[in-house]
């Protein structure tokens, strides 16, 4: 049933080919100073890089670069952010990347002026930012997180072996997000399945809560039935426009917040592979996709209505003569199909994971509610071993 | 294949059945004096005025009634709502009632100081506003047009024989809009299953165009399938909240530019419908449930794949053993037997419109593009007799 709740969602969206046209036209709404956040550097060798550097210099803007943002933003990093945008008098942070740099520019947009130590205050203690908040625009190169459309920001602290994500409210979320699909065609064939399984369970761990069926669930499985089309052309074709623009917007769509409305949601997989994130620094969607199944068998007993409703309305397994729970098995037993048609990690043993590293990854698993089975210890350990 | 776009959607929704415990915070962001609009005047009947009133003075607003708004609002009302708007320096106008009062609203909103004849610069050349906009508020106690969350508006010229809506852009969408299931439960029946036709008709209209199947098709049949459940669990129980905040929250999808995203669309039916209420002042859902089955069955030949995977995806008939067309066709017999179910209009002369009108509903009808088939002039009054 559809409770009491609000909905807003600030970001304006550019999407297609020509969407950095739209870039300009942006930058003239904010001040002169622009901090342009990129990950690897592979941007610097790309013809994306210089075009938004002209498009700047164009726009009048002072420049003030913060590359090298890793995979998993780390505290450190963020603390140096602080300090580039604060120091310069930042107007506006570029982020041009995946969802990490996403991330980590909306972790320094709420964080810059907090006066607090950002770990302690956002992903500690959770608390909401009360100070200036340094505007966020998006130029996405990679597909998964959702980060384009939302308020959500992960940061990893190692030596805690904590990855912690705070969903900060719509004050945060990009002013703006430029989405190109073909700037995702030169993604190796391995971020690409990762970025899509991310997707997947996005979707999965919103639709895997409730016992009502409500639209939102409806919603879910459409855009999962999209994500499965799409992915099986994308996997043999990567430069497919269709697939890989249908792809991009799914995973907009998949966590801007609407189809959790009105409804539970269990972000359990997430901080089971955020915890395995942590201690490996594994591809993010590839941890989730090791975790997943072993998760899902596990607390499909307690939830045999909606897994058998996936299993009919999203993989369109015939019920007839059996019972539920041998159509919810079903269900899983055809994505696990979908899974290995993408490649995605079947097995923490394939991301480097030990079983002597099992209850360190347990210590960092946080428990959350929702599931139809809330984790214990004993749990987590069980379906961390079931997944190696 | 997604195309090039933009979305944006700046409107904040507050849902549920405590939702109007949000209007005073939005109304502390708006100046002194407030146009409380509203339609027949069952309204002042209700305990909803007096809340409303009494949250209007408890913020210390100046409140300018302007009631008696038509289920088809008329350009003199429009003319006349411009005077109360500008006469009073109006900071915000607060529609209180269905799509008609908001469609209204939103008219009034940028009319007021266009300093032209509004129904020729907006509903007859189409030109987009350049003048100051008033910030439109909604509180809904109807569902069906979508009009709480897009910038569409449809305004009646009965000297001209023409109703035209015009769907301006997102500074004029509502700023916020209140929507509580409960204050659905009173309206008649009638009016809630044309209502509900109207959602199903603004999914239908975005869905049957186009030959590529995109993320946009499958939110539609999400969107479809939720409100076929919803929908006959509401006839039957018109006080189930489950059923009515479902038809609520999928009737503000339908329309607020999500499901036409990187898609051509085909309003033909509400070209067709609108003529009929231009004529008759029938109830708009019913105009649209009318001509529907006629007009799609018309052009099913040319759009054949879609018509069959509606079939599928939506009524979940079986295709095996038979050609596309059948598959195709059964749908639609699928859908004429939940149309009756629900008890909406099957016919014209069920509103009243004999053989002898059909030429002059045909002189208003506008031709649209994006359908699988273009009408010319015999093809519209080929669907207007077969809707006799």
């Amino acid at each position: 049933m559809l409770g009491n709740f609000s909905y807003s969602n600030p970001t304006k969206l550019y999407f297609g080919e020509n969407s950095l046209d739209y870039l300009s036209g942006e930058l003239a709404k904010y001040g002169k100073n622009v901090m342009l956040v990129y990950g690897c550097g592979s941007i610097k060798k790309s013809v994306l890089y210089d075009k938004i550097i002209k498009n700047l210099k164009d726009c009048g803007k002072a420049v003030f670069e913060d590359g090298g943002v890793m995979p998993n933003p780390t505290v450190e990093k963020l603390n140096d952010g602080c300090r580039i945008a604060k120091d310069n008098s930042v107007d506006l942070i570029l982020a041009v990347g995946g969802g990490s740099v996403c991330d980590y520019s909306k972790a320094v947009s709420v964080s810059a002026y907090c006066g607090d130590d950002p770990w302690e205050k956002y992903f500690i203690r959770f608390e909401e930012p009360t100070c200036k908040i340094i505007p966020v625009g998006c130029v996405l190169t990679m597909v998964g997180t959702g980060s384009e459309m939302n308020g959500g920001s992960v940061i990893t602290n190692h030596a805690q072996k904590l990855k912690i994500g705070h969903v900060f409210g719509d004050e945060v979320f990009p002013k703006f997000s430029i989405l190109n699909p073909v700037l995702t065609y030169t993604l190796p064939k391995y971020q690409m399945v990762a970025g899509i399984f991310d997707i997947a369970s996005h979707i999965m761990e919103q639709y895997f809560s409730g016992t009502d069926d409500n639209t939102s669930d409806y919603l879910a499985e459409g855009l999962f039935k999209s994500l499965v089309e799409s992915s099986l052309v994308a996997v043999k074709e990567p430069e497919n426009y269709e697939a890989r623009s249908n792809i991009m917007w799914i995973a907009t769509w998949a966590l801007n917040t609407l189809i959790a409305k009105g409804k539970t949601t269990d972000w359990e997989v997430h901080m089971l592979g955020q915890a395995v994130g942590a201690h490996t620094d594994a591809t993010h969607g590839m941890t989730l996709s090791a975790v997943s199944l072993p998760y899902y068998k596990y607390i499909l007993p307690y939830g045999v209505n909606k897994f058998k409703r996936f299993a009919i309305n999203v993989w369109g397994v015939n019920p007839a003569g059996k019972d539920d729970k041998a159509v919810a098995l079903e269900g899983l037993k055809e994505m696990e199909k979908w899974m290995k048609k993408l490649g995605v990690a079947l097995s923490l043993s394939e991301l480097g994971v030990k079983a002597g590293d099992i209850e360190g990854i347990a210590d960092s698993t946080l428990v959350m509610d929702g599931g139809y089975k809330i984790l214990d210890r004993a749990g987590i350990v069980e379906v961390l071993k079931a997944s190696l």
